[in-house]
């Protein structure tokens, strides 16, 4: 462990969409970092980056790129954790990883820290950072769990291209510049930069999010079922998802449906758990057109929940609109979360 | 009636975007019109409109526009059609009303032709034609209900902007113009012309379309839910609606979940069903990422359905994906098609 509490941080992934916001994270959090290293694939290799008014250059990572890192936030895709995460492990290093690559792995704990925190100390170097659109939601849900009993959840997202890297916000903002020119929109990215064919994003929706798996679902509602059980450790929980994506930059939004344990549940108790809940802002309030919207919530780091209402049949169930940015708490955010929690806790 | 089966048309709100598509397809469908009468608020009247190759001046509505009028297609709005619906039925013609005015009122029809055309016998000179984002779902739903029995449905919608009116779709485009030069976005249409605040829609997702009601659903929310249940004649049937404004300019989408009352029921099953349907495509391939989206259903008639799943929880519950035009099968077509049906079965 490095002196006077301060540690030394690796960011692998320092270029991309996730990695320049957990560089913003930790300037803002004011991270006690000692010495910070950036690494990245070799293809941005090179990369001049700025932190706290200092100049960096993004280093290709390499298993020797993590000898005396304490903290190695990953986030460079998941090919690059299952590579590198054993390596770094190996010298040391706790990995906060960001990609898929290890969630499901039953010997690496998956963690939203206002929801199950104290499964980080069980780590065995590696702790996994979960899908973006989950994170938001079981964020919303934990508090209902807890307090009422949770039987079922169906959630239908809207989700921004950010969650696809720079590239797929590249391509939104040149596609719809192209559609408010008259001119074709060319499509190179989405629905997924890795699958067989393309679709116009700009004034569009596509509900395509990764790949499809063998049972019609994607793989992104997949993370949302399985995460949420793992995370919240409900396996027979009843997840239901349908992933869509739309023409904005940041910010996920998705309408929840949930059924309760607890019979005569009122809106207003949950209201009230969402008030109290760490990391949840109410915003909800019809008498003055009160809800979340993405560009309303960009930029901050809470989960933002309105419009819930009771459901007209069901006496259990309850819809909820719940609003994050994808790339703070969905991702950068809610990892560096992880480091604090480790650091504060001394699970390290 | 007018002699050799021709009609006198009259359009209501004919400079509107829904009056806009009325003329265009009552043109593709070579309706038999012997005269067709445009018609508008004095604000709009004067307007100059192109109908088959013959120049039409729009003129203002009055009680007396509607003398020897056969079929008057109303959509100038609700206070339009409450008071020159009635005026119009006195002098003898057929209402088909666009707006929300008529569509509870137990006098008068509800209508899709492709689930209730047989409703429309019962008219007293007045049809109500449904609000966008629920004839598409009904038309799917339809053939689901009839063979597999229904007794649950869950939306959340993706809704297009020109649902608001061409001065909506004129605010997305100027939005998402000045969004992209960097500059501040004016709002002042969207979320609803008439209510206290307005936010910006591009590049964002606004959960809110029509007014709040007492029970903090929108008007558009419990459209979807009572005219569902008007219109396929199952009062019990449970249906729940979220809906979501979004910044696509045509095309409603729709993520619909649905519990049946017939057990063992296979993702293929209903896929024959939507196959089979009258005026449904089914568009449904993950093996070719074949699903429908605003952009692709933009121009036609029908209503697409894809992402066909089976709940991976509740064995009677499956998850589908509806998009159709809300300018066409959402209004124009769908009044167009109950006046053919009208004149077809010679319920005039």
């Amino acid at each position: 462990m490095t002196q006077s509490n301060q540690y030394n941080i690796a960011v692998v992934g320092a270029t991309g969409a996730v990695g320049q916001k957990m560089l913003e994270t930790l300037e803002d959090r004011n991270f006690p970092i000692k010495e910070l290293k950036l690494l990245s694939s070799s293809r941005s290799a090179g990369t001049n980056v700025t932190f706290k008014g200092a100049d960096y250059t993004v280093e290709e990572a390499t298993p020797e790129s993590f000898e005396n890192i304490d903290i190695a936030l990953f986030s460079a895709g998941g090919s690059v954790s299952k590579k590198l995460a054993p390596e770094a492990v190996k010298r040391g290093a706790l990995v906060i990883d960001n990609t898929s690559a290890y969630r499901m792995d039953e010997n690496v704990p998956l963690v939203v820290p206002e929801v199950n925190e104290e499964d980080i100390k069980d780590h065995k170097g590696i702790i996994a950072n979960p899908n973006c659109s989950t994170i938001q939601m079981v964020a919303a849900l934990e508090p209902i769990k807890q307090n009422l009993g949770l039987n079922r959840v169906i959630v239908s997202t809207y989700q921004a291209v950010s969650g696809a890297g720079n590239e797929a916000a590249d391509e939104l903002r040149e596609q719809s510049q192209a559609f408010l020119n008259g001119e074709e929109l060319e499509a190179n990215i989405l629905p997924v930069g890795g699958d067989k064919k393309h679709y116009p994003i700009a004034f569009n929706a596509l509900p395509q999010i990764d790949m499809f798996q063998e049972n019609g679902y994607t793989f992104e509602e997949m993370k949302m079922i399985n995460e949420t059980k793992k995370i919240m450790h409900a396996p027979a929980l009843q997840v239901a998802a349908t992933c869509v994506r739309l023409p904005f930059f940041t910010s996920h939004a998705e309408s929840v449906y949930v059924e309760v344990e607890q019979e005569n549940v009122s809106v207003d108790q949950i209201k009230s758990l969402m008030t109290e809940a760490e990391g949840i802002v109410l915003e909800d309030d019809p008498s003055t057109q009160s809800y979340p919207t993405p560009l309303s919530s960009a930029g901050k780091r809470d989960v933002f929940v309105g419009r819930i209402r009771k459901d007209l049949d069901q006496k259990n169930g309850f819809h909820l609109w719940v609003v994050s940015d994808n790339l703070l708490k969905g991702a950068a955010w809610n990892s560096v979360q992880i480091a604090e929690r480790v650091i504060a806790r001394q699970w390290l």
